[in-house]
């Protein structure tokens, strides 16, 4: 993996970077679509490509689970599979473990856990997590790392660094010298003094990135954005950060103005499938009766197909009578606005003008 | 609606036929893609065009129940709530009463029937659903014709004869001179007399075109050929006919070689739903385990979108995982499978060898 920053800020640590992988490049601050099982919910890789996605989020869990890692080694791997020829990142699967499976053990071996589909039994270890990244193929890969509830006592989140260090360890002497960039997960939930810890302990395994794990686990916004704040001016400058499944516009700017380079989140294609659609004037419900005879497209000024062919009408109309056609549609629209918004985010960087950018979002979806 | 024969076959009545409507024109013997709600279920109108699709349908019964034929007025009709530049044909919604709605009364004026959605009464009249479809804006139009089950007896069916001549006649008086082309539908059941009736009454009024109506509604398969057979013979030579609710490969070869021209049915789309796929070997279900690992594309020789980038193992992951794309991928395979079948249909009747094709389509689906 090659990273090199193009443009630093002078009035905040928010800079501009390319990242070469071995499926190609893509740029920096960039907001990675999720596509969970193998696949962006409701939109093919051409609707990706045609909006001019840079690089995809798979998950390691669920892919692991269904349709298993060798399957998709057997297909030609993660790129083949999805046919999408651009750079993907894997998850390592530790948060998904944490959210959906039951937990049956973890102890310093890995985790034991019952899948949420059939509820049979699986050991993930780090070695494991790595091996399924390694058959997978993706461009980036992460180690497995240990989270927990929000509400943990200090010495439990104490225990879960300590776990995620010696995993981070075992991360890197298992993985192969493939050209698979490796990214180590910071923890340490809300306790600054452990983030700290967790940093120092993975800064001496020297990873090509860092991600900020274990947030979005039920705490509140300002203690995640102190912490976010305080871990992301405390990594170096030379590698790329990333900032694990949070998506809000407003997160977002504040986070790149701290230095975050990467982000990921279920939330515009979420939204989309309920109708909830992001333009510059806000968030807005399609399925509003307000619709029912709107000609005009989502957004006027957006490209995207669906702005481009259909009505606000029409869309409300296919949410109205459920018909699939609803939630490709919308799912290109909040992508193609989520595109725009990191562009849009991008030129305030060089420009500069980042404050004046977040105030504008501060107003809009503040 | 104009209508030229390009080459009628010498050994049975298929012929090759364009028809040129207000919105560009087909090649018959055409399969029409059912876009019940005012959408091909899980594909959008670029996929369609993509695929080489001439002409949609769009159900009368379902765009006056929602949302309603004035709103699609009002959005500029129904090619620009679609998003559809091609010719369409709006059926009358008498089906769709039959097989749906409550029906709460029948009578000479029209249908009183309660809503499948909401229970609402509403009353449906041979003028009322010329005045719907002609808010809607389609290419063809349907008469509103009366479907009865085929348990029906002689009198019963008698009478549906009747009073479908009658809203025939009612139809025509109500409708504008406005390039919209009417077809009048053949009733009469499986009683070839009636049919003979039905005929005879309708060709008074000098339709556009004749559809035949009233079949799939239970009968046993034998004896919708013979009508369908009997009827398409009868029918003039100057005019389209238009087979409604048939799709079935091997029905429709036989069809067209009575001299049937148009054709539409849910057969491929409700089959890519359930992960039945049309190849030129058969049907198969991609579920199957045995496509765990296939990496091949559904079928070799297939050029559409699906085919072009994605293997079976990618589709039966996607159905195992019930993931939205999956409609979509396989929609447009079956699809484009049927706009291929036709045109090998077409090429057969332009060499003179339908037989030949006929056993080959046997072979495979019959």
């Amino acid at each position: 993996m090659e990273f090199r920053i193009l443009h630093q800020s002078h009035s905040s640590q928010a800079r501009i970077c390319k990242i070469r992988t071995l499926h190609g490049e893509f740029t920096t601050p960039v907001f990675i679509p999720v596509g969970t099982q193998g696949t962006v919910k409701a939109v093919c890789s051409r609707d990706l490509e045609e909006l001019g996605v840079e690089i995809l989020l798979v998950n390691t869990y669920h892919l692991y689970l269904r349709p298993g890692h060798s399957v998709i080694k057997e297909i030609g791997g993660i790129h083949s599979f999805m046919g999408w020829n651009g750079p993907v990142l894997s998850d390592s699967g530790g948060f998904q473990i944490y959210s959906l499976a039951d937990l049956a053990e973890i102890g310093e071996e890995g985790v034991k856990f019952r899948s949420h589909i059939d509820g049979s039994i699986h050991l993930l270890t780090p070695e494991k997590a790595v091996e399924i990244q390694e058959a997978l193929g993706a461009d980036i890969i992460m180690c497995l790392d240990h989270c927990i509830p929000y509400t943990s006592q200090y010495d439990k989140v104490a225990r879960s660094v300590e776990i995620t260090t010696k995993w981070a360890l075992r991360s890197i002497k298992r993985k192969m010298k493939n050209g698979q960039a490796l990214f180590g997960i910071i923890q340490g939930g809300t306790f600054w003094e452990l983030r700290e810890r967790s940093i120092t302990d993975l800064l001496k395994l020297d990873f090509d990135g860092y991600a900020i794990g274990g947030l979005c686990v039920g705490e509140e916004d300002k203690a995640r954005e102190e912490i976010v704040k305080a871990t992301a001016l405390t990594l170096p400058k030379d590698r790329p950060i990333y900032l694990m499944g949070i998506g809000r516009p407003d997160e977002i700017v504040d986070a790149v103005s701290y230095g975050v380079d990467m982000f990921d989140c279920v939330l515009p294609t979420r939204n989309a499938r309920n109708g909830t659609l992001f333009t510059w004037e806000g968030k807005i419900n399609i399925r509003n009766a307000r619709y029912r005879e709107d000609q005009h497209p989502i957004e006027e000024d957006c490209s995207c197909y669906t702005c481009s062919r259909y009505s606000r009408a029409y869309l409300r109309h296919l949410f109205n009578t459920k018909e699939l056609l609803a939630y490709r549609l919308s799912t290109i629209h909040n992508l193609s606005f989520f595109c725009r918004f990191m562009q849009r985010l991008r030129e305030a960087i060089k420009m500069d003008k980042l404050d004046q950018f977040r105030n504008t979002v501060l107003k809009i979806f503040g």
